[in-house]
C-alpha cells in the first residue's frame, strides 16, 4: 500500500499507534513490554511483539473471510500493521468457555471447570477504576453505548468464540477465555480491533492442560518466552 | 392464626427465623442489630427492628395487592411477622434509580447524578466472597437459576420499582435504590422475600436529598435513630 508512516498518536501498554497519510487508517506496533494487574506488573517478554503482531493479523484475517468484520488491512513488517483508524468502544468483552483467572476467583469456581454454557462480560475501561465489570443496565444507563450496539458487541463476540475455539483445537489448543475489543470506523461500522493473542487470550495445551499465554508471566511460572513461541508454531506453523 | 413458635432455625445479621408448627410457615423476628460492609462494622441502631418489621409488612402487602406475590402472610407483634417458608434464591437484585455508594465508586459517577434508564444488577450471596456482581450468563454457566428464572426476577425488582418509587414520593421521599431477594416456595413459586426498609433501601428526602436509610450509620454521619423513625412517621403515619 502507498501510504507513509506519520507521528505516533498513541502510546498503550502493549503497542504504539502512529498516523498514516491515510485520514482513515493507522499503524500499529507491537511491543514486547508486557504488564499485569493493571500496569502494577511490569516487564519484557523477549519477541513478543512480533508474534502478537503476526498472530492478530493471522487470525483476523480468518475471521474476516468467516463474516467477522475487523479493523485489519495489511502486514507491513514483523511489528507492525496498517489497520483501519476506529473509535474505541470503552468496553472489553470477556468471553469465557472454562473458569479461570477473575472468574474463579470472584465465584469460588476452581480453575479449569468447563462451564454449562460460555459466558460474556464486559469491562468498563477506565483504568483509573481498574476496568470494573459493568452489565447491560449499567452501560445504557450511562450511555455508554446502545441496546442495539450491545446486541452486536455480543453477537459478534459469540462468533468469534465459536470460530476461534474450533480452529485453535484443531492445533491441540484449547481456547479457555479471552477478551475483545472494538471500535467504530470513519463510516460508523462497528468492527472487531485490538489483538488476538496470547496477551488477551487463555490458551492450554489440550493434553497437557498447559498454559500458553501471558498467566505464565502474570504468575511468574516462567517460560513466557516459549509458550508464546508455541502458540507461534501451532498457528502459523512458525 | 392458630400457628405457634417453633425452635430457631437461623439467626442472619438483622433477623432470626423460627420454625413453625406449619411446615410452610416460618416467624420473622426482627433485631435492632445493624452491619456494614460485609460485617465488619458492627453496631446497633434502637428500635430499628420494628421499624423494619412494621414497614416491610406494610409495603409487602401494598406490593400483594398491586400483584407482586410475596412471601408475607401476617403481624404477629412489633418485632415479628408470620411469612411463607421458601428457599432462598442465592442472588441479591439490586435497583437504582441515582447513583449511589459502590454504583459511584466502581464506575466513578458522582452520586445523586439521575440514571437515564433504571439499572438492575445481580449479586451472588456469598459472604465469604464478598457477595460479587455477577450477570445472567455467569448464573446460568454456573447453574444458579434459569434463563425463565431470571427473567421472572427482573421483571419483578422493575416492577417493584416502579410501585414503590410512585408511592414512596407522596410521602416525599426519593427511592434512589434497592436491593430485593427471592424465594421458592414449596410449590415452586417465586416470590418476594427479605425485607424492605431503610436497611435495604436508600431514600432521600425529596426537597433536602437527607440520607434517611443506613448510610447515616455505613458512614458514621449520626442520627440513624431519627432516621428511621422518620421513614416510619411518613410512610406508616407513626
Amino acid at each position: 500500500m502507498n501510504i507513509t508512516k506519520g507521528e505516533q498518536i498513541y502510546e498503550g501498554k502493549a503497542k504504539k499507534v502512529f498516523a498514516t497519510s491515510d485520514p482513515d487508517l493507522v499503524i500499529v506496533d507491537y511491543k514486547d513490554d508486557a504488564t499485569a494487574f493493571n500496569g502494577e506488573k511490569k516487564g519484557t517478554i523477549t519477541g513478543k511483539g512480533v508474534i502478537n503482531n503476526k498472530l492478530t493479523n493471522f487470525l483476523m484475517k480468518m475471521l474476516e473471510e468467516k463474516g467477522v468484520p475487523t479493523h485489519f488491512i495489511e502486514e507491513i513488517s514483523d511489528r507492525e500493521a496498517i489497520v483501519k483508524k476506529v473509535t474505541i468502544i470503552p468496553l472489553e468483552v470477556i468471553v469465557r468457555n472454562i473458569a479461570a483467572g477473575s472468574f474463579s476467583k470472584r465465584f469460588g469456581v476452581p480453575e479449569g471447570k468447563d462451564l454449562l454454557s460460555p459466558t460474556l462480560e464486559f469491562s468498563y475501561k477506565d483504568d483509573a477504576l481498574g476496568d470494573p465489570m459493568i452489565n447491560d443496565y449499567h452501560i445504557k444507563a450511562l450511555g455508554i453505548a446502545t441496546d442495539e450496539e450491545l446486541k452486536t458487541l455480543a453477537e459478534m463476540s459469540f462468533k468469534v468464540n465459536e470460530i476461534l475455539k474450533e480452529y485453535l483445537l484443531a492445533d491441540n489448543i484449547i481456547l479457555v477465555d479471552f477478551k475483545l475489543e472494538f471500535g467504530k470506523t470513519s463510516s460508523g461500522e462497528i468492527v472487531l480491533a485490538d489483538e488476538i493473542s496470547p496477551d488477551t487470550c487463555r490458551f492450554w495445551d489440550k493434553d497437557t492442560r498447559e498454559k500458553l499465554d501471558k498467566d505464565r508471566f502474570r504468575r511468574s511460572l516462567g517460560g513466557e518466552v516459549e509458550a508464546y513461541q508455541e502458540i507461534s508454531k501451532r498457528v502459523l506453523g512458525d
